[in-house]
Formats: C-alpha cells, structure tokens, sequence
C-alpha cells in the first residue's frame, strides 16, 4: 500500500512475421466466403488488459518485461510491445 | 485496383465487464505464484491486424463493422473497437 500508484498496461502480443498465422489466414477465408472484399490480410494475436499497482513506472517496467518474457509470450515465435499508463485514481498523468 | 487506397486496420476484441474471464484470472493466479506482485487483475482480449483496400475509409468501415459483428467479436459476451489508419503506400495521411 504505501504510496504505490496505480497503472493500466495494455500488452499486445503478436506473431513474429516471419511465423505463419494460419489463424488469421482462416479468418481471411472466412470474410471471403461471406463475400466482402478488400481484406488483404488478416494477423491474429493477444491483448491483455492489466491492472497494476507500484511504487513507480520504472519498477512496474521491470516487471511487465519479466511477464511478458516467462508467461505473456513465447520469444521463439511471437514479439510483444505494452503501454503503461497512470489509472485515474492517481490524478497526475505524464 | 482503380482508385483504391491502402489501410490498416486493427481491431480489438474484449468481454464485456460484465462477463468472467477466467483464462485472465488463471494467467494473474500464474503471475502471482512466480512471484511478482502488484497484479491487480488481468483479462485477455483478441487483437486483429487487417490489411485491406477500399475506395475510402467509410466503405472500409462499413465492412469492419459487419465483419466485427458477424465474425470478429460474439456481441453476446464481447464488444469490439478498432482503428483505421491510411498505410504508407498511400501518402495522405488523414
């Protein structure tokens, strides 16, 4: 409790592009066959919405990093990138 | 082809607040038990990375809403948003 703020993160976890996405591939298919056009590619990946409590931004970082590395992702076939943003209980915003 | 621009479009899929999302509360119990602390809560979504062609953004869009709705997202249990950006190939950005 102490004086830790809170924090939204927002993780974005996508396949490298060197991976296929068959996934993504099938949802293509899919929007073809019901007949709209113009879609060229379809990529799938995850979204996480966390919320998060620390003493500060940079120590929160460290910890999204580890997260992400062990749990979020897999390193071999995906990349992930994330926000960090102060929650409005916290009235200061960057 | 004739006059057709370049978009990307990205699409985020999320359960509603009112629905559980244990595959979140699992991932935060497995957050938990490597030891870091500070996680309040965590709940997964769906990110979709859509290249497309269209004469315009509001026909594109018109297609995404459709394709959101009928495909993309379960409007029982998920709403939906996205963004629609011109892609490089094309210059103007709006």
């Amino acid at each position: 409790m102490e004086s830790s703020k809170n924090y939204k993160v927002t993780v974005y976890v996508t396949y490298k592009e060197s991976v296929l996405d068959p996934q993504g591939q099938a949802v293509q298919g899919a929007i073809e066959r019901m007949g709209y056009e113009g879609i060229d590619s379809v990529r799938i990946g995850k979204y996480f919405e966390i919320t998060a409590h620390a003493e500060d931004g940079k120590s929160l970082e460290e910890t999204v990093d580890a997260i992400c590395d062990k749990l979020l992702a897999n390193p071999n076939m995906e990349t992930y990138r994330y926000e960090i943003t102060h929650a409005e209980t916290d009235g200061a915003q960057a």
